[in-house]
């Protein structure tokens, strides 16, 4: 089986490597020749919007994934829909904040109260309506807490308006007064089958995901796993959805409101490949492959912690007892994801300890400006 | 870090798939071109005698290692030691069948009476001494029972032995009475720290390994994993070895007797992937890269079920619970190992009751001569 994934980053490295052992044969394509997809797979150098390279590059694909949102319009829409998981209209909805949330308001799913803005009175009206703290996003091509501003004054807006509301659509939300964070990745089949891995808390640093774990017992109050279900299958259902899907939550005093979601595997997941029986990147590609599921159920207490800038000693990394070591091959740069670590206990005492360690042993140093 | 390794097969293939996360970059050569590691890592065909292309290749590597005992001996000598793990000397007592038994004989390391013969009248006085049935085995070059004559009559020898006698070095063996097959692995580090892996149950079928996983409490009876530590130790210790090492034991009443070693990961611990805190692939990695080892405690129960000479279908296999498929990438050919399967459970009964069904389904079909 040959699967073309767009997209060349780490995550894309990871299906690679879940695919060997089941002869699946992932190739790749990015902008970057130089994509750290490239030492685990063939890697070719493509730009996303060039359709005619695209369109001739996966004649030899069975089926195409994508490890990434920013594709342009023209080019998803250009693949054919019956080889193409997830389908194109999962990416067309969660690549624009707008569309994502109109699709959520559709379902009746809660989010944070929204407005698309267009013109400086547009955001003056919308902050109007949906009070301050409020939060300015860019509609398109956000990652890591890039292309947001929060807002706390109500003049002046238009000094801060003009610097980025002149160049991309934008869409304002109200400010999210959460407890924490949480995300759930789920897989569906062909065939409709879904399976859940357990609801995840995730942790931010500087809007980069610095830690994720699947919830402790006492953090699994009011029912809210079975919302985040609820509300991944009204979504799976509504975009016919094959493959795997994370969506991300804030935690407030009254439940769940959606965040974001993503049409693919995700950060908060990476501890799936030692902590569940089936990682999300073997179960996306069974999915997309039309093979059976593989469960999703967890092995031993888990977490994950991103490794963020720099990349601590081997030596002193790899002699910690339950870790599992995961680079992507990228060069070191402030703020670039190199890797992960998972740590796995059997324990949950010895899981908190061990994490407690790692987050002193890996902060990012701090960078002069 | 760059690791050399002589051989391109599926050791090499899982020992790259492994090094990937780790960030140590292997580069494979085979004298097939079409090797299976060539899809998972750098594979440059150069035959195993020619010395002068491999001291070219080896240039970029930070360490070399190996994945089959079939090198040359000039070339495994004309090796950099410092840079060669495990050392030349495992190699080259390992490939001999008459120097690995002179070896355990200097450790008083107990394994079946042995002669070597080099003409007829050698192996019926070594008959006379031995007993019958026995083995009559080349030196080197066997592997999954290839190169091995039971012999269980007196007369006539002649016939049998010039068919190979003439050809190759031999050695006859007295026939062991076993009641079933046992493999220990270890890896030791540079340092000279040694970590076991839980003693392993064995099953051979027409020589070649069907299923292996770790000893049930019933079967381990009058202290044959300390026996079989200890004789590791004493051979680990002897051969100044480092990397993964597995030995062979018969398990017979008066305790184990070493049937033979591999200086190098082994068929009998592919269930580690899954089934140990740290794979017998990252911990050859890690002790031959100088890293601190990984843990080598058992990750619920488990079991490896060869696929020899066909693969059952992906659906089938895939919608096993607890199963976890690793294939090879080869041409499927009758007696041909093209995968393999670990089981994992949460107890002994569910893997018991898998491991049946398994190997039901897995036998390889009967072929017409």
């Amino acid at each position: 089986m040959n699967v073309g994934i767009l997209g060349g980053g780490q995550l894309a490295r990871m299906l690679a490597l879940a695919g060997w052992p089941l002869d699946i044969r992932c190739r790749t394509i990015d902008p970057d020749p130089y994509a750290c997809s490239g030492s685990v797979a063939p890697l070719t150098a493509i730009p996303f919007d060039d359709s005619t390279r695209i369109l001739e590059w996966i004649k030899d694909m069975d089926v195409i994934t994508y490890e990434l949102e920013h594709i342009p319009q023209a080019t998803i829409e250009s693949l054919p829909a019956s080889r193409l998981h997830p389908p194109a209209q999962a990416l067309l909805a969660t690549q624009d904040r707008l569309l994502e949330k109109k699709l959520c308001e559709k379902l009746s799913i809660p989010t944070a109260a929204f407005s698309p803005v267009a013109h400086v009175n547009e955001l003056r009206n919308a902050i109007g309506q949906l009070g301050l703290p409020a939060v300015l996003k860019t509609r398109r091509y956000g990652y890591d807490g890039k292309g947001q501003w929060i807002i706390t004054q109500a003049t002046p807006l238009e000094p801060f308006f003009g610097r980025v509301g002149t160049m991309v659509p934008l869409i304002v939300e109200q400010h999210v007064d959460f407890e924490w964070e949480a995300a759930l990745a789920a897989v569906r089949a062909l065939n409709g089958t879904t399976r859940f891995y357990p609801l995840t808390r995730t942790h931010q640093e500087k809007g980069i995901l610095r830690w994720a774990r699947p919830l402790l017992p006492n953090e699994q109050s009011a029912g809210i796993e079975p919302q985040a279900r609820e509300i991944m299958i009204a979504l799976l259902e509504a975009l016919n959805y094959v493959g795997v899907m994370v969506i991300e939550f804030f935690v407030t005093a009254n439940g769940l409101l959606v965040n974001e979601m993503a049409p693919r595997v995700h950060n908060s997941a990476h501890w799936t490949i030692e902590g569940a029986e089936c990682s999300q990147f073997e179960n996306h590609l069974r999915a997309i492959c039309g093979y059976p599921l593989g469960a999703t159920e967890s092995v031993g207490h888990c977490a994950t912690v991103n490794l963020v800038g720099h990349v601590m000693s081997m030596n002193q990394l790899l002699s910690l007892p339950g870790l599992h070591l995961h680079l992507y091959g990228k060069m070191p740069r402030p703020g670039r994801k190199l890797g992960h670590v998972t740590l796995r206990h059997q324990d949950s005492g010895n899981l908190a300890r061990s994490l407690d360690q790692v987050l002193k042993y890996t902060k990012e140093p701090l960078i002069k400006s």
